[in-house]
């Protein structure tokens, strides 16, 4: 699949804020099973190889799982404070856990776990999330890189509509990329902000 | 109604954080008729009086008008970048827009409308917002601030659940603050993060 029209904005917004630590956050909604919305800052783990799939990574004991078991849908925003931008994605979330079958997307699983530092590892060995809180020493683990605890789930978050606003536009810039799966091309508008 | 206990942590992260011209930008999520997530960023405009409902402005002509007026929960979630830390709020949305009758909800309304800056009125008189792109001579317009277009709503967030995070804890620390209706008290419980 070619990169999505919206990607080249994308990467632009990541390179004007590559300063900013933070950059890489931002805030994924999803919906509970009682239809009530929930919203976290979640890390951008970079675009799976030449896909369109943004990678993030989750504790299977996360209520945004239970929530995306039920309701597979995602929304982002994305906000790029020093360039003045927002990007808001919607799209379906697949979630890859140690149940999943297919070979090549555990091999994207331990290929992240590899990745990631050894304080992202650790939390996925800390005491149950969202409980009330152990004692300090339950959080004292030392994560082996090459074993991939069950707690360890990757997201690809596969955007089909996304808008970017540009705040420092006269007016605003916004711009809406929304797939057609008639087609499988991306439509692209410019639109009032 | 007394303050609630979350909102000294909450004063305290504006506090630390008030060098930060966007420390006062969150992101909101609601759920359109559909069951999907929608998340976008938002202004905090500061609490109304002495009570807990966050203010937030937003256009008649938006689509999480359209989402609240269906399903008036809504969740915010909001990084401090400096202080590393993020507050998940939950909880009802009252919409007061031109027809709302209460004359004191009106009146905040007004008072809203007042206080807020030139270049923030002046996109309730923008064309439609989301549609095809209008000719840049359509935005330029003069709002006036003794005449309240119909397109301004004032939005009061009442949480009736806060989670607290700090980064910098070890382990992070996570504080949950419920509202109990039977008893009109919140809850506060330290939690694993």
């Amino acid at each position: 699949m070619p990169l999505a029209p919206w990607r080249s904005p994308l990467a632009r917004a990541l390179h004007r804020n590559r300063a900013a630590a933070d950059a890489r956050y931002c805030q994924l909604a999803t919906v509970n099973a009682d239809g009530y919305p929930s919203n976290r800052t979640v890390v951008f783990r970079g675009f799976w190889q030449e896909s369109n799939h943004l990678q993030i990574i989750t504790d299977a004991r996360s209520t945004k799982l239970a929530h995306l078991q039920r309701q597979p849908w995602g929304a982002i925003c994305w906000y790029f404070r020093q360039s003045r931008e927002q990007f808001r994605l919607s799209g379906e979330i697949n979630v890859i856990d140690h149940r999943t079958p297919r070979p090549d997307l555990q091999q994207a699983r331990r290929q992240m776990w590899q990745n990631i530092s050894d304080n992202a590892r650790a939390q996925f060995l800390w005491p149950d999330p969202g409980v009330p809180k152990a004692d300090p020493a339950a959080f004292e683990v030392v994560p082996d890189p090459a074993t991939i605890p069950e707690t360890f789930v990757l997201l690809w978050f596969n955007p089909e509509q996304v808008e970017h606003l540009e705040l420092r536009g006269e007016p605003q810039n916004r711009t809406r990329y929304q797939y057609e799966h008639r087609t499988g091309q991306w439509q692209v508008e410019a639109l009032n902000p």
